[in-house]
């Protein structure tokens, strides 16, 4: 591994574990859930909170930083962590996920992808070289190599074309991280739904060798099914001594089922996104709170909950902001939902360490199944 | 004074003074300044973080929470209070300002005022005993009499018929508040422009007698002078021991003029709403961190400050929130500007104990003609 960056196992229970991932900047609990800091913000919250949740790591997006307000000037500024006011670790992803589903006019070679800014159609470019450029001046703690992501369902032929394009660039991402310690850089497995190209991937990957792995291309489109099946394949082919990050990813389903899979590390923008939408994670599932249904409840998402907005606020006044279109609204919702899913992830490795993981699982499924408390009558 | 409530001058330079007004659930600190709670949320605030600025008490708008969510319902719920998170005092306004502001087909007879929800278009009726029925149900703490409040320039008959209304509604709200014991009932003076007017309305609610009283109509459209000079003849025509309260004012220095004229206590939605578009006060002023001269300066607002935005976070980092749109701007802005105002209210209250409220006044004016420290060079 790079120097300065460590990973232990610490318990399994069957293909499920727990870790530390170990950089200067902080240590890593795994299994991991990274709130996702798009723009040097995790949306309608401050770093303060997002840090009272439990979140030790927190993703940031190169093709937004990099558009605005621009890796240089980061850099100028000191960096991602002292821009954000973020302590602990960032991970980058490579800006290639964004290309794709944002970006305009975008037009993809050999050697990297042009394109233009959604925000004022500048030309830019990115190559696997420059995309760790700019992750080395935003200095994120882990790093992640340019890759081609395909949505699915698509045909092999450009399921295969995309991964090999990926592995070759995996390989100049190698050669382009060299040198650097006290960071992490991540490869990245793709090849579609199909098993022969995920396995071709894995193995090309850990020959070149990396801090970690991780599992693109999925959760964009296809059934649950499909995507763990995708994952029962892929992560036995990944050295068992690196961590592995199911990006994008996912629902808490997702998550739980992932973990069993051997998952380390996730991100996903569903509860700041749903946060901002006026939805809820709570024990028993998820609410909207936009239904009338809470217009007259007292009482709160989640009386059993250790953080404030699930436990200190009525459905009642909740409903009320979401209807309001107030800003406190997306605040404490954004704020529940990171707070549950951190939560989730405690319990997860809780459950792991104490080697009934396969119970927890079945104890939270069960739970989400009954959909919220009894309505007052 | 209505029995549960007092209020006490502290010390006194010249016109400026000092005081305590106590209610059951608070004591207000005098001159004080009421951040904005329309709809049970001080705009993109916690309840928390409010209080930690040093506000001891909020406003909130008796025609925004009848119409949504419903004063029944609050009342049911448990009150404003329980509903909000807000433990302290809370001012709420008749509704008659933002009848006249925002409601649609407004018809005004001598009984009270029907009109249609700016928000649904449904039809309802505000008399002064309605309003004050339903600041009962709100459960606020200090209540005002339903006016009628008139934008200016107007002719002289207009503003004679507003405040003759107000007036007579005025003793109807004295009726109804009768009987109620640790809330406090506040009339409201109109008048317009006109100095006759204001006297004679000043006289008429001396003679009916209340808790505190309001001076409303201003701040509607006419230069700081005309406000200043309404002050000056209108104050000592009032009560010497009892509060006064200027409605929806203002600017700092539209406050500390009015601190020194005898003013008690202020509202006004400028911090909450200046910070929700990209504004920022600081002890030299106003910045609008839009500038594209904020966008590489790594320097603090005030590095001076105690608050945690103005301290904490850079220029360049502010810039780029605002630019990108993010929630975080409002957030960090609006808290910046409510801490503020309420710091400035907190330098008032010690400048006029130590007898220097002048030459406090001629400080804070200089150092707002600065405008900002220096660029970057």
């Amino acid at each position: 591994m790079t120097v300065g960056v460590a990973f232990e196992v610490g318990s399994t229970d069957d293909a499920a574990r727990t870790g530390t991932l170990t950089l200067p900047r902080g240590t890593i609990r795994t299994p991991a859930f990274m709130p996702v800091g798009t723009a040097a913000t995790v949306k309608a919250m401050t770093m303060e909170t997002v840090k009272s949740t439990g979140a030790d790591v927190i993703l940031g997006n190169t093709y937004h930083l990099m558009l605005r307000p621009g890796a240089e000037r980061v850099a100028a500024l000191g960096g991602l962590h002292v821009f954000s006011g973020w302590k602990g670790p960032i991970l980058t992803d490579s800006g290639g996920f964004q290309v794709m589903s944002l970006a305009q006019l975008r037009k993809l070679d050999v050697d990297g992808v042009t394109f233009q800014s959604h925000i004022d159609g500048s030309t830019h470019r990115l190559t696997p070289e420059r995309s760790l450029e700019i992750q080395a001046l935003l200095d994120s703690d882990i790093r992640t190599q340019l890759d081609e992501c395909v949505a699915l369902p698509a045909d092999r032929a450009v399921m295969e074309k995309a991964m090999r394009l990926s592995l070759a660039w995996a390989e100049r991402s190698k050669v382009a991280f060299a040198g650097t310690s006290g960071r992490a850089l991540f490869g990245i497995v793709q090849g579609g739904d199909d098993a022969e190209l995920r396995l071709e991937s894995a193995a090309g990957l850990t020959a070149i060798g990396f801090d970690g792995y991780a599992i693109g291309g999925l959760a964009v489109g296809e059934p649950q099914a499909t995507m763990l099946a995708m994952l029962d394949l892929t992560v036995p082919a990944l050295p068992a001594d690196r961590p592995r990050y199911l990006m994008g990813v996912g629902t808490p389903d997702d998550i739980l089922q992932s973990v069993k899979r051997g998952i380390d590390m996730f991100d996903c923008v569903m509860p700041t996104r749903a946060g901002r939408h006026g939805v809820a994670y709570t024990r028993y599932g998820k609410l909207n709170l936009k239904n009338a249904r809470h217009a007259d409840d007292p009482r709160p998402l989640d009386e059993t909950a250790a953080w404030a907005p699930a436990r200190d606020y009525s459905r009642a006044y909740l409903h009320h902001l979401v209807k309001a279109d107030e800003i406190l609204a997306s605040m404490l919702l954004s704020w529940n939902n990171v707070a549950y899913y951190q939560n989730l992830m405690g319990q997860v490795r809780r459950a792991i360490s104490m080697g009934c993981y396969d119970a927890f699982v079945a104890e939270q499924q069960a739970a989400w199944a009954i959909g919220d408390i009894a309505e007052l009558s």
